[in-house]
């Protein structure tokens, strides 16, 4: 940490417990029953350090941003080398494995290693509380493996594709799309002798490379003479190549099938199960988290372009009339980075918009549109994801999916660029009627109107008696299909009859005409009085990339400090309690049986409690052992260095508290699960905030 | 619940309460600093109380073991009536879904819908606490995709096969081994005519099926003309197929891949980063949860059988020369059922045996295998597993799995018999001594000896001077493939040169013969002290099938009792807090705001502190709303009917208590994450144990 980073950390701290002391003061005013201009006074007071310091963590978001990338107290010369460095971290501390690396791996995998993995499950584990519980979500699990059906109605089967081209010797493939992009960008940066209308030309294919159909892919490539990047050779014209990793089921082989590229399909096809779970009301939210599966094509990019990946998502349905949101109110007051269309389009950069006036303006389209988004920044920065480097973009017209009626990403910032971490999308009805049309199953709510409404409707009306008469034992067929005419057939029908007193019918039952008279049935459109709706929902659709959201909070996370000695960069993560692999180092300070017996007892303590723990007895000294687990982001160590009091060191202020063996586990429990805060803790051990000093 | 179960419920209740009591005069007496002779005596009348509980609980257990397939008062008349019963409850109640129902489903393949789900997460997270966090396990997260050569060799691609036969006509396929037990068993059973030789030789092959080859097989289809079962057609020969859904990676269509058939893989393949990880020290265990895909030919028995389903797998790394472990003691007095090979061979059911006693008498083969044993136990009945209908049965030697070299299955008894639900092998090398092979990179742990030993070891030691000037330039070739030859080669050598002086010998890198002198090379025996040893580890892995452990949780946790009017069965599931889908239903006893808000405001604690709950303000009767979440499992429910306190009612007693409204989450907390239990709670509220009433 450089010495800005630092002083604003203890001005935090300082702050922090402070505020602790003024609360504590209100709860006492208010306990002896106090006067209430005394208590409106105090909690004024309060208000005011609150005030201060939410300008010191502001302040304090800046410095981290302005961290990263420039030459300062971080120790990186520049981006590559701040994560080269983070990367080299995250090998050499197993967070991540290159799947099957034994066998020389394979492009597009990785598997989480032991901190990794369980980062990953604290970030799962939070997201459930966040949303599925404090939201009352309905969650499902379904499989992976998905018939074709399925991904037929949802359009992935036809349109979940990259346009490839193949080297016409080696049968090497390629994404069309990219060979072009680069064609065109290294004949504009290095051929300086093409004219101004040759490179309006090229620029124009750049800007409309997403639109460009098979065939004007195919002629581009072809007029340009593209060949294989690696051989020269000539290349195939572009044919599609769908995304999704194809297997079959049962032993047949006639069963085609695909692992699915979102779980979102799983819950579109329960709806109708699960609108009646929720007593046939809306809104109602489902959610999933599972595993999904992309096969990129030529996947770079290491831990983020990867072809399996966790994708968590959730599935809001609710009346397309009334998309309000009763707790809207509460994320109304917030304040972020947001980037609407129009500022987009005009040139300008994310700017810091309320969201309660976003929606007031109508630049979000709705509350329940705001409210997720709302939610989604309060997950996101609980988990550590720096506000500064957060951003919640618009989807240009041209952008969206082929569901979407409206999208915004949550963006967040990294050293690759500005990361797409979280989509939230209206879908609309788009998913509910395909399947509803594919599989004949109507996946619809039913409302009540707020006033009934006079309709007007068709009424077809045979009369059993005239068309007994008429055609004994088969007048149930020509009945049925006089009530199957449909508006224009019946009107058309009444014209005739009213005209001519008789007309010919075509009874598809019986493969014949027959003739249908005036008295054999009545045709009119009378006014009724309806009191219910049928409608198909609508969708918002929050979609969270978690491998992504992980990489980019390992790079908020990141930095590195100079050692005692300043021989040495030494690496940090500053994970938050809930989201750190580990919660809590635990160290004998001599080895030996009598600290080590110690340090067992409080390990027991912590696992009953459910708080995951890392015992080191080596002999090294507690300051490289400090280190170690600082790089591992593990936010509070216990040494041991006596039979009845230990002492409790937090990771980024190095501070120490000294509490009784017995308290160690509940006050680190305490810390870790949110009951407290470290602020907390040192005004409760009545600990003077000392200058961070080196281990 | 009949009678006899409510009324063991009570006592237990009563007990439980009697034992709070009587540990807080424990803690009281050792607080004032009573004379130790008093606290000892207070301390032995806890135990005796304790003992008297597990007496009562065991009589429970076997109550509740008796009451499926007898006509009592749980009012099923047999097993398929009970089966019919649960899976009618938890089809209506969404535990489960077939999957992409609306297109008629697939076979083998199930949802967890919102209750499932949640009782899914639920015992991952146990399981989670269980193992990995008290075991300080290593937890790693692999890609579901797995390329060929990983499965190659681990053996699944040539061994995870079925033989199947088709119908030469229709091309349906079946299971050849179920084509000829189905045609043995008929003919046993149906022809009468059959002689006594012929009936032995049936029963032979019924006995020794899972051993035919593939040609054996034929043979007998062959030689008893068995046909399709549904077209009477002829069958084609056997042939295997595996039961691996295959597919491949990237767009070449080159990469053949597999979704994985188990987990372990995904660990074997990473030990040395993980070895290295854990300081290259051993024991230690690493384990991965995550979906696992088997093709299975035709899926019977419902949710058992499925196609996609979620392993959680252990693998244990061991010293194979010291299996012991430092916490068996902490199991060893469990007593339960277990079914030891040679009791099975002679035909006896399972007996209750001390685990100690099972390792010590070598039963169980070593500590290690014993530990996870009782952890296993443990784990099952926590989650609410019958004690009385869980057994851990050794497989038979012709019975295990080809890599595995001893395999203890926990099963459990449901209405489908006894099912495999954990299985407890020891797979010794096999795995990592297969992927050194296959991929050169070794897989081998070091360890120091307990006393260095001597070992003769071979010492080639080129004479650099007269190889130079004998091979001027080429002396290094020649050096290195003098120092490469084997023992046997060397020692020829030696006996040449001893006799004869110079010998001929093969430079491969040269590509041609050179003449050896007695003085270019000298060629010994030497006796070398040896301090450290290189070893294959071996490997102990519990693998725990979540699906089938959570089918017979609900079967075990299923009752139904009469209500008040006795003119309904309702369900219950008897959900232990951990378990349970939610944890707490709230109702306001009457509609209208008042209650409603107080409702409101203890949701808000509820899901503040972690605690799922489900909110009914519908204004139907109490009774109906309570037996509505009886049936979800819900422990627990707040009713609303004051604005200063609720009631709170456990749902299997049905006892109630009145809490202050501000108290009701705290209370809820505590009894649900296992801080404190409903004896406690009733002990500290001072409720007396009213004999159970109905709502």
């Amino acid at each position: 940490m450089d010495s800005t980073e630092s002083s604003l950390r203890r001005e935090l701290t300082e702050k922090e417990i402070a505020i602790a002391a003024q609360a504590s003061v209100v709860r006492e005013l208010k306990a002896e029953g106090a006067a209430k201009e005394l208590i409106d006074a105090t909690r004024e007071a309060l208000e005011a350090l609150e005030q201060d310091k939410s300008l010191i963590d502001r302040r304090l978001q800046v410095v981290l941003l302005s961290k990263e990338g420039s030459e300062n107290g971080s120790g990186f010369v520049d981006k590559d080398a701040f994560r080269q460095a983070l990367l080299n971290t995250l090998e050499r501390r197993l967070f991540y494995i290159p799947s099957f690396k034994i066998y020389g791996g394979v492009a597009g995998f990785y598997d989480y290693g032991p901190p990794g993995c369980a980062v990953k499950s604290n970030v799962i584990s939070f997201w459930r509380q966040h949303f599925v519980l404090e939201e009352n979500m309905l969650e499902v699990d379904c499989p992976c493996v998905t018939p074709e059906v399925v991904l037929k109605a949802s359009g992935h089967v036809d349109k979940f594709t990259y346009l490839m081209v193949k080297d016409e010797k080696t049968g090497a493939c390629y994404r069309a799309d990219y060979l072009l992009k680069d064609f065109c960008k290294d004949k504009l940066e290095k051929d300086l002798s093409i004219s101004a209308e040759k490179s309006a030309e090229l620029k124009h294919i750049l800007a409309v490379l997403d639109d460009l159909s098979c065939s004007e892919l195919g002629a581009k490539i072809r007029d340009y003479g593209v060949t294989a990047p690696d051989t020269k050779n000539p290349l195939s014209a572009p044919y599609p190549f769908n995304l999704m990793f194809q297997t079959s089921i049962g032993p047949s082989g006639s069963s085609p099938a695909y692992l699915r590229p979102e779980t979102a399909q799983g819950i579109f096809v329960n709806f109708k199960d699960l609108y009646n779970y929720n007593g046939t009301k809306l809104p109602f939210s489902a959610a999933q988290i599972g595993q999904v599966f992309r096969n990129e094509v030529s996947p770079r990019q290491g831990l983020l372009r990867v072809r399996e990946f966790t994708l968590a998502e959730i599935e809001h349905f609710v009346d397309p009339d009334d998309q309000s949101h009763p707790k809207f109110s509460e994320v109304a007051n917030l304040e972020f980075l947001m980037l609407p269309r129009e500022v987009q389009v005009s040139g300008q950069s994310a700017r810091r918009i309320c969201l309660g006036e976003a929606v007031s303006k109508g630049i979000v389209n709705n509350e329940t549109l705001g409210y997720f988004i709302g939610r989604v920044y309060l997950f996101l920065t609980r988990l550590g994801i720096n506000k500064e480097r957060l951003r919640f973009r618009q989807h240009l017209e041209n952008d969206m999916a082929h569901y979407a009626a409206d999208c915004w990403d949550a963006d967040i910032e990294c050293t690759y660029g500005w990361l797409e971490c979280v989509g939230i999308a209206n879908r609309s009805a788009y998913d509910l009627r395909v399947h509803t049309e594919k599989s004949g199953v109507s996946l619809v709510a039913h409302g009540k109107l707020a006033a009934p409404r006079e309709v007007e409707k068709l009424v077809i009306a045979p009369v059993k008696k005239e068309l007994g008469l008429a055609f004994r034992g088969k007048q149930k067929m020509v009945s049925e299909a006089l009530e199957a005419m449909d508006e224009n057939e019946a009107m058309e029908m009444k014209t005739v009859l009213d005209c001519e007193g008789e007309v010919q019918f075509h009874v598809c039952s019986l493969g014949k005409d027959v003739t249908i008279r005036k008295n054999m049935v009545t045709i009119s459109k009378e006014i009724k009085k309806e009191k219910h709706r049928v409608f198909t929902p609508s969708v918002i659709e929050p979609s969270f990339g978690i491998r992504r959201i992980i990489y980019c909070l390992l790079e908020h996370s990141f930095y590195t400090r100079r050692s005692k000695s300043a021989d040495e960069q030494l690496n940090v993560f500053r994970f938050p309690p809930i989201v750190a692999p580990i919660k809590c180092s635990l160290f004998p300070l001599v080895q030996g049986p009598l600290y080590e017996n110690v340090a067992k007892h409080i390990a027991k303590s912590l696992a009953a409690v459910g708080i995951s723990y890392r015992i080191d007895i080596t002999g090294t000294s507690i300051g490289k052992r400090y280190a170690r687990t600082d790089e591992l982001g593990i936010p509070f160590a216990i040494t041991v260095d006596s039979t009845s009091s230990v002492t409790i060191r937090e990771r980024d202020s190095k501070v120490q508290i000294r509490v009784d063996v017995e308290e160690a586990a509940s006050v680190v429990k305490e810390l870790t699960n949110g009951q407290s805060t470290w602020a907390n803790v040192l005004y409760k051990y009545n600990t003077p905030v000392p200058l961070p000093k080196d281990d």
